[in-house]
């Protein structure tokens, strides 16, 4: 690595894909071309050959063992993205059950959620935050789900909204919890034993697009239809454990090397959720002193951890704030096309001086500015 | 790059993930940590940035210019692999149409694309080398496609096997014939005006594993029902120019790069076909000069120039020629799981010497065991 490469790079706050460690970047491109033992690339190498099938199953051992999962759950390494598990989910689980899917409504992508599930069975949006624009999410007092319910659906971190459940939504016993953690997976332990089904697409916290780690209780791996299109049936992946056809394997290694380093140089993911806190409070805490200057979007007790959402007085000063935030190496800062604003991701790989950086240009813009 | 990571290479033989060409890997190698201009590495870029939809917008024209692609025609960027296409075919082109579906079987790609059709609507294999254990492609008058048909299918190159179609079969103006390119795509020039749908996943000839290029005839794709789940319907990825959900953008890059390299360093299809032709003759002529020793399994007229299939006269002899042609640096040989014997894949990227060393290698091994 040329030193020339490393000082170009700057602080990287997009949403998604989004910033990954450098110390995995490099390892990967010291390895590119020519994977030491294997004579090749690793994007050339078969999937079903043994170096390759270790690199999954070591993947797949850190995942394991960062989560706390147990052998009631398979782990799939999966391609098509959340959107495809938008379909895979009722698909499998509420097609033809004569029951309900029950989904609470906190931002976009579990709007997207319930246009696919409503072409596969009953669906009840038993919670809404539409009225007051996508800014919480619910307590346990403000939505009912229905005992025998074919699953309950809740997206953990709205990345548009910068909205985040700060814990699980509570779920009757025999009703299967599922959440779409696309942009907080690994970004914080999780009690996987509440869940069903839980999946993300990786490009966020946990590696580069083109893979979906789905992790699912093996008792609903039987519920899926035969007649299903063989790559929507969760049952092949877990039977062939990713293998039913060739997996996205460059996507899958790279999503490995970032789980050992969630491991090893971070130490867990209880050391990485406090990390995360700590470099979303320098954001919140400029936004909560420029009051009335920076608009933030999210309820104080629903903010996320991951982006930080917010508008400025005026579309002039949006635009000065993002030509002068990049001008500063503070790139990527415009908020999604849907919903303007600002969204800063400090997703895992963010160093801390990339937080406290954008921290201190917002304090100085709004004093200059406000 | 270092010399010893060069020089570690082997010549890699694997069908898929395989080889790429050095000068690509190189590319990327350097660009990894940091895409130039980007401040980030490709892995790290929203695929809405300018950045990537350029390269995307890139790798898109380099392959229209490739194979002559008109406007006709969208070339889509998917997830999902030739697996996913199996059911995404029948399921916008064929379900709810009244019609049937007639399907070329020869081979195992072949056997699975009928068999997720099976699960969408009528489909007649109207042809099967299934009798002579798949060692032949059909004539024109093997067959009669249905003047009504949904589509004609075929799988254009058999990995497993080894046989490939020298041309386009015969097909009725008004069927949409569509060809499951996977192992044989971007190795020579094609018309694909001939086409209504063609597709490739990219490991073979293309990139990466995890991206699928799928070139579609527009009027196609108002065929889809919108109670399709939404990733399976090739309307959304068409009027999203791929962007309908994240796709897969360090894959896409990749492929970009190779197509790039298909037209500045080869010089287009047709040299790159002749290249090929080449390579492949290399080996079945030493299979035939061998012959009785060397058991080739596709008919002279039918053989593949990606994959040359072949038997020895034992187990014995088979694991013998394994070993040693791994000791001279010759990798993945060893035959699909579910054949056996030697396939040697000499895909575009397989240099002219790598495929000359294992003609080398194979005379000798004949004149010392045969």
């Amino acid at each position: 690595m040329s030193a020339t490469a490393t000082t170009e790079r700057v602080f990287n706050f997009s949403a998604g894909p989004a910033v990954l460690p450098v110390s995995v970047l490099q390892e990967v491109q010291d390895e590119l071309l020519c994977l030491p033992g294997a004579g090749a690339s690793v994007m050339e190498l078969s999937h079903r050959g043994k170096v390759f099938i270790e690199i999954m199953e070591q993947a797949e051992a850190s995942i394991r063992s960062l989560l706390g999962i147990s052998d009631q759950y398979a782990v799939l390494f999966l391609q098509g993205g959340a959107a495809l598990q938008f379909s895979m989910i009722p698909a499998n689980l509420l097609r033809d059950s004569g029951k309900s899917a029950q989904y609470l409504l906190t931002g976009a992508w579990g709007k997207k959620a319930i246009g696919e599930a409503k072409k596969e069975g009953t669906v009840d949006t038993i919670y809404s935050a539409a009225e007051s624009n996508f800014d919480r999410v619910p307590t346990s007092s403000d939505y009912q789900v229905k005992d025998d319910a074919a699953y309950l659906y809740y997206c953990s971190n709205e990345t548009i909204q910068g909205v985040q459940f700060q814990s699980e939504p509570a779920c009757p016993d025999n009703v299967p919890l599922i959440s779409d953690a696309s942009s907080d997976f690994l970004s914080r332990p999780l009690d996987i034993d509440k869940y069903g089904l839980i999946y993300a697409c990786a490009q966020k916290n946990a590696g580069p697009a083109g893979v979906t780690v789905v992790i699912i209780r093996r008792d609903l791996l039987a519920k899926g239809c035969d007649k299903l299109p063989g790559y929507l049936l969760y049952r092949n992946h877990a039977e062939n454990e990713s293998m039913w056809n060739t997996p996205p394997t460059f996507p899958i290694y790279v999503l490995g090397k970032v789980a050992k380093w969630l491991t090893n140089d971070i130490g867990g993911l209880a050391a990485m959720e406090s990390q995360n806190r700590e470099k979303a409070k320098l954001l919140y805490d400029v936004i909560d002193k420029h009051a009335g200057f920076y608009l933030g979007h999210a309820q104080v007790d629903c903010r996320s951890t991951m982006n930080a959402t917010f508008n400025l007085p005026s579309e002039d000063l949006l635009a000065s704030f993002v030509a002068e935030a990049s001008k500063n190496g503070l790139q990527n800062l415009k908020g999604h096309r849907s919903v303007g604003g600002i969204r800063a991701s400090v997703y895992n790989a963010m160093p801390r001086e990339g937080a406290q950086a954008l921290a201190s240009f917002m304090d100085d813009f709004a004093k200059k500015n406000g």
